[in-house]
């Protein structure tokens, strides 16, 4: 405790994290300076806590020098119940609705100002998506993410509303207000859909997956919308109804295996 | 540095790192006093490290005291590579086989003398299965197990061979003379199966995943067996050509995906 700082486990417990979370999904390979930067370390001490996780076996070093998450953080990482919960209880009906389907099936929650992808069915023949497990997406432009951002708290929304609405595709609603309006739509029809918003050729419809309020709560309290569940699709055209059956039908199946 | 000891930052680094690892399956919600025990630490230092973790958001603290992993190392663990590029390479083949079967399909990996289960697909009109994304079970009362026992190094082989083959249900193979001739004919045909050695009702047929030779290297070099792809029935008996003729289709896929 020489200098009389903070203390030195402290310290480095967290350093060493910010060491972790200085990976993610654009950034899964990084070299030690790239790491340094990203974590806000010094290089030496960097280099120090890569060589303890990757002792501990929670980073590789590939034969390329540059580091990567190892397998021991996803293993523990399957342990965490926030995610894994609402992810099994989904699971089975994700199945399901793949099999009835072949399209591309989403499981997705909010992360702060983003949706992150918990899980995704894809077959050879569903229509392409740039989804992936554990990806995240802008709340704007997927049908997923406009149904979380409907249902985020208002001080989100009006955050996402105020911020630039980046544009992705030709079909990406940018405008405020033309988004607003369909984040009212959304609520008020229980579903979302988009077109070519987020990828061309790219329809999707989604619908909120709501944790029922316990049986002693006040019958007033509105439920907790605590995931989306969405298609993605060629065209919704003729399957529009089909689809929309299929979701809410899964999506309280999913809430009772919440419950 | 007083006392002369090793580097405090090694020392708590991978101490923090006992500590995450302290949870497993079967581990999910730990105490204080269990994560001191299962990571061998003091309880002052593991309340310490524990405190360091959940404020640096990878562990949580539930209201009844208890920890269990926080969703920002699920964050992090799905992008481990070494499990995530097997993953990927393999799911749309998984999404095809369930929705052409509906039956539960596996992929897994060894890992040490277990089997990983790294994805699973399973509706609600599956047969009931034990295995989940990210749990384990044992090599040899599995079709995805037999594979990859089969394909393993002798020294694995031999060593799960010599040990105690626990007996799972009254089908189990546990005789270790039987186990050996069922694992050269999982090499010979190149497929295995199993009939309610794991779970009664639950039938499995499996194949292996290679990866292929790269083209500049000998000819004459084994392929490795990176993984087994697998499905679980409540019956194999009409449906075993099939199922396996699927299998290797999806199998010589993923291998073709992982080039």
């Amino acid at each position: 405790m020489a200098g009389g700082t903070s203390t030195p486990g402290a310290t480095v417990v967290s350093r060493a994290l910010s060491v972790l979370y200085a990976f993610d999904n654009t950034h899964r390979r990084l070299t030690v300076t790239e790491v340094a930067r990203r974590a806000d370390l010094p290089v030496p001490t960097t280099h120090r806590l890569l060589r303890e996780l990757v002792a501990g076996d929670a980073l590789v070093r590939g034969d390329d020098g540059r580091y990567a998450v190892g397998r021991r953080l996803w293993d523990i990482g399957q342990l965490a119940p926030e995610r894994t919960e609402l992810r099994n209880a989904a699971s089975p009906f994700l199945s399901d609705i793949h099999a009835a389907t072949r399209a591309t099936v989403h499981l997705a929650v909010r992360d702060g100002f983003e949706v992150l992808y918990l899980d995704r069915l894809s077959g050879r023949a569903s229509v392409p998506v740039v989804s992936r497990t554990g990806s995240r997406l802008p709340l704007h432009a997927t049908g997923v993410g406009k149904v979380l951002l409907a249902h985020a708290p208002e001080e989100v929304r009006e955050c996402v509303l105020a911020g630039r609405l980046r544009r992705l595709t030709a079909h990406t609603v940018t405008h405020a207000g033309l988004l607003r309006q369909q984040l009212d739509g959304v609520r008020r029809d229980g579903y979302a859909t988009t077109t070519d918003e987020m990828t061309l050729g790219a329809c999707s419809i989604a619908v909120p997956v709501t944790r029922p309020a316990p049986a002693d709560n006040t019958p007033a309290a509105d439920p907790d919308v605590v995931a989306a569940l969405g298609i993605v699709v060629p065209t919704l055209k003729r399957a529009r109804t089909r689809l929309l059956t299929a979701l809410q039908v899964a999506a309280q199946g999913i809430a009772r295996n919440l419950q």
